[in-house]
């Protein structure tokens, strides 16, 4: 028997800072068929709620250090207001949203990075997602809305990469269903030239990744989404695309296809 | 058929403050028999954090005013940070707990309270509880942990109070289930002298409730406890009980029973 089609969703956290244009996403993921999942990002909003309360951010290479303060305020940030702010939004959609972190249903189990060089605090690297769990949700006709939380089923929450989430619960889900999975942003997909907006590199294979990646054509930034989307394909997810987040709707749309 | 029987937990803001008693409550609370749900109010914690951005906390009569910067605190501190803490700390006690808020699977939906003498800002009053999406998650073998936040079904988020939420809640499961409510808190129960901690009041019925309130025997505080109460008993609900939550694990505890 032909598996169900799944479609998972990312949205970048340039996205979820725009009002509008969150909105204006919202509206089109409510329009996908079912079943479908959305991961979500935090955005500016944690750093912006962090020097509000007198503490501040510290990044690593582009990753933030997570001490027990900061692990507070990201808790609040993505399974709170942002998630909830989604959720209610979708829910008006009249898209059956159910938010979650990976504590809810212990959907997603992580631990605390091991320390080697540096220390990222209360970073989650993923152990399991549980595929049993998320498939009852939507089997009852729910649309799970995770935000990048995880934990380690020893009480403590875990900040975990919002892409490393979707790549993850795109492979569990593999098993049971046929999964696209979409990773949506601002850019129109992987550039060849940064500062031209409509050079998308159509497709990309691992081979010609890995020359891309050699070559610096791909920014830092880009690559572990990269790497998270071939990740997905390895484990048995059917299609991965990089693109803009209007192009959601139409399934002839541009952006970047991901190919082993 | 016999209906089955789920019992209703509301904790409350006292408990929640306190990472000790909340550690031990949540340890009886997982040894409960299913289905079971939860309910918790928000403690000092939106206060705190709303203060570390700036923000004061406007009450009137003991009841917050959500402006849209609070309605942003409390969502973030409810329905994130503590209803996360805690569905970890259920599911590191094996018990499956899953956080809600109202917005989630449009559990609770409810509307702005409307302005008479004050504004009480993006505060919701309850219109219906989706009784059918709690009943899945109860026969998928979850635990519901609802937070007091609810939604308009039009992007709206709205500050909920929690006795309220479990009044409602236990009020719609009644037509499914057998239902047990139970607020629990730091008192032993509705006490006769404020100032004797264990001049727990046994038994309160609707009449004698009507008198200690006249007599002025009860405090201002517990009055709205008392009312969500006996309104759900009016609407269905089996047993309501009001007592310290170290006596939960205990079926003879004391406390207080409210009767019609």
């Amino acid at each position: 028997m032909d598996k169900q089609h799944l479609h998972i969703v990312k949205i970048g956290g340039n996205i979820i800072d725009d009002q509008q244009q969150l909105s204006k996403f919202l509206a089109d993921f409510a329009l996908l068929p079912s079943p479908k999942i959305l991961v979500h990002g935090g955005g500016k909003k944690a750093t912006a709620v962090a020097a509000d309360m007198g503490l501040q951010a510290n990044m690593h290479n582009g990753r933030r250090i997570t001490d027990s303060a900061q692990i507070e305020v990201v808790t609040m940030v993505y399974a709170g207001l942002l998630n909830k702010k989604i959720v209610a939004q979708l829910q008006a959609f009249d898209c059956n949203a159910l938010g979650l972190s990976g504590a809810d249903a212990n959907c997603i189990q992580a631990h605390k990075r091991v320390v080697e060089n540096i220390d990222y605090g209360f970073a989650g690297d993923i152990d399991s997602v549980n595929a049993h769990a998320i498939h009852a949700f939507l089997q009852a006709c729910f649309t799970p809305v995770f935000c990048a939380i995880t934990h380690d089923k020893q009480q403590q929450l875990l900040n975990t990469n919002a892409d490393t989430i979707a790549s993850a619960l795109a492979a569990a889900m593999s098993a049971m269903y046929t999964v696209e999975l979409s990773y949506v942003f601002e850019l129109k997909g992987v550039l060849e030239n940064p500062k031209d907006p409509d050079s998308v590199i159509r497709q990309i294979t691992l081979e010609s990744y890995h020359k891309l990646v050699a070559d610096k054509v791909i920014s830092a930034g880009m690559i572990p989404k990269l790497h998270n989307g071939f990740d997905a394909l390895k484990k048995g997810v059917k299609t991965v695309k990089i693109g803009n987040a209007s192009q959601l709707k139409s399934p002839t749309a541009c952006g970047t296809n991901l190919q082993l």
